[in-house]
């Protein structure tokens, strides 16, 4: 395995790469890695020949007063891990060789980004499609793959390749879950054990939207919504919902009906300091099954 | 010679021309072509083994009010003029299939598109380093040539591509002029007869504030603009100068004291209702003899 530091070198592993007519994978991640990184990683060996693993807390992604100092690193514990999947190949570069003095460049997507996380988050999204389209010229990647646990980024990025015309294939993967339903993330990491017990309302309250509705005998979004809330507000440790909220998964934009068509149900709460998202797609046997 | 006008096709020959090992370059302009082009055709000719042409009127680039509609086209005029060049690829494509229903994706250079053309023209940097983009995506050139006639846009586009670590060379080449000096452009052919004789003033007020400069005696920036502001006024037909400023060639600062360093002087004068932009670089030959 071979910890790369500098785009030089990324570069040139890279090329070396394609010149012997490999397909490359590049799954990219902030560290700090757990279950849910590790099945991006297997997803991608599936759809490539060599993997590249990016490790990169990426300060413009991170807005004042965001937890960018406090984010968790540990690289030698997620470079044991990714040697055990047969990972050959980890880009960890600093901040300053990413963005190197006098660094003026943004990527946007307009609407996507601004609703939701993008609201709660400003700059968010553009921190995230600036680092990723970075990553992807440096790695030249054929095929890139993202979780589906960060919906909205995955729908911002999927329009940026297809806007920019990216000869990348953005690839979605299932959110990984703890026993008890909670999404995997790095946060989780931040939480306390009662807060982790009390974690799991999150999953809880999505999934008991996604039942009321996919029963079919309730479609307006706000009776939906209302019945999430409660499971929420249930559990006295959540402190704030930022959003909780019904979307058509191709624009973001709200519903007030969920009949037939895919929705997304998505929400962002805090759980004593610690902000967890997740989301669930509500029809989407249903859209399996036609397509 | 093809013309492309599908970004599918053309991702396909891109293609091909990198796995048979061609060194690719790309030459992108908005067509009507001039000396100007042919100049950077043949530039790049000299870096490559196989050159696009691209041609797109950028909508992306034009403001409102600006000279979108109008601006010349001659598809005919220029396929025939590259096939001269022995150019064999021309990529054309349509807006649509450039921006789509429900584009949304942007680049930016901060700082360095506000000042001097981007404030006089809003948005103007975001729609060429947009277009850049996804033409390099698209094309996938080793390296593309841009004229310093557009000296703003070259250093933006330079800043990007090295923020975004493009994997493309930024070649600049030099302005093309008229017999009197005026700089080649396309937007020369919406000047009448009497107002083509006063363009020539442009050059001539910038060549004067260099002349006055390399001699060494002055050193101030306010008193040379005035000199060229006194050639530029001296001609009746100049109705406005947007801009006459005297910048660091790297940073677009403007510059108070002209001594030693390289300092480029730039002007955008309306000749009637014509928009001409031109630029001189002082010392420049002194930083070739110390290079």
């Amino acid at each position: 395995m071979e910890v790369i530091q500098k785009i030089s070198r990324m570069r040139a592993v890279a090329a070396q790469l394609r010149a012997a007519g490999k397909r490359v994978g590049c799954v990219p991640t902030m560290g700090y890695l757990h279950e849910g990184h590790l099945s991006l990683v297997r997803r991608c060996r599936e759809l490539a020949d060599e993997i590249v693993v990016t490790i990169f807390v990426n300060p413009a992604q991170f807005g004042p007063g965001e937890d960018y100092a406090a984010y968790p690193r540990d690289m030698l514990r997620d470079a044991d891990m990714l040697a055990k999947e047969g990972v050959q190949l980890i880009f960890n570069p600093t901040p300053a060789e990413i963005y190197p003095e006098g660094y003026a460049t943004y990527v946007e997507v307009e609407g996507l980004s601004r609703v939701l996380e993008g609201a709660h988050r400003p700059g968010h999204f553009r921190g995230v499609c600036t680092v990723v389209l970075k990553l992807f010229e440096i790695v030249q990647p054929h095929v890139a793959v993202f979780g589906q646990k960060d919906a909205q980024q995955l729908a911002v990025l999927a329009r940026m390749a297809r806007d920019l015309n990216l000869p990348v294939e953005i690839v979605r993967a299932p959110t990984m879950r703890e026993a008890d339903g909670l999404a995997m993330s790095s946060r989780n990491s931040y939480l306390g054990p009662e807060e982790r017990k009390a974690a799991a309302v999150v999953y809880r309250a999505l999934r008991t939207l996604q039942d009321y509705a996919e029963k079919g005998e309730e479609t307006s979004a706000a009776k939906l919504k209302k019945a999430a809330m409660e499971v929420l507000r249930g559990e006295p440790l959540v402190a704030h919902v930022d959003y909780l909220a019904l979307v058509d998964p191709r624009t973001f934009r709200e519903v007030r009906k969920v009949k037939d068509d895919p929705v997304l149900a998505l929400t962002a709460a805090r759980i004593g300091k610690t902000r967890l998202i997740d989301n669930v797609l509500i029809h989407e046997a249903r859209r399996s099954r036609e397509s």
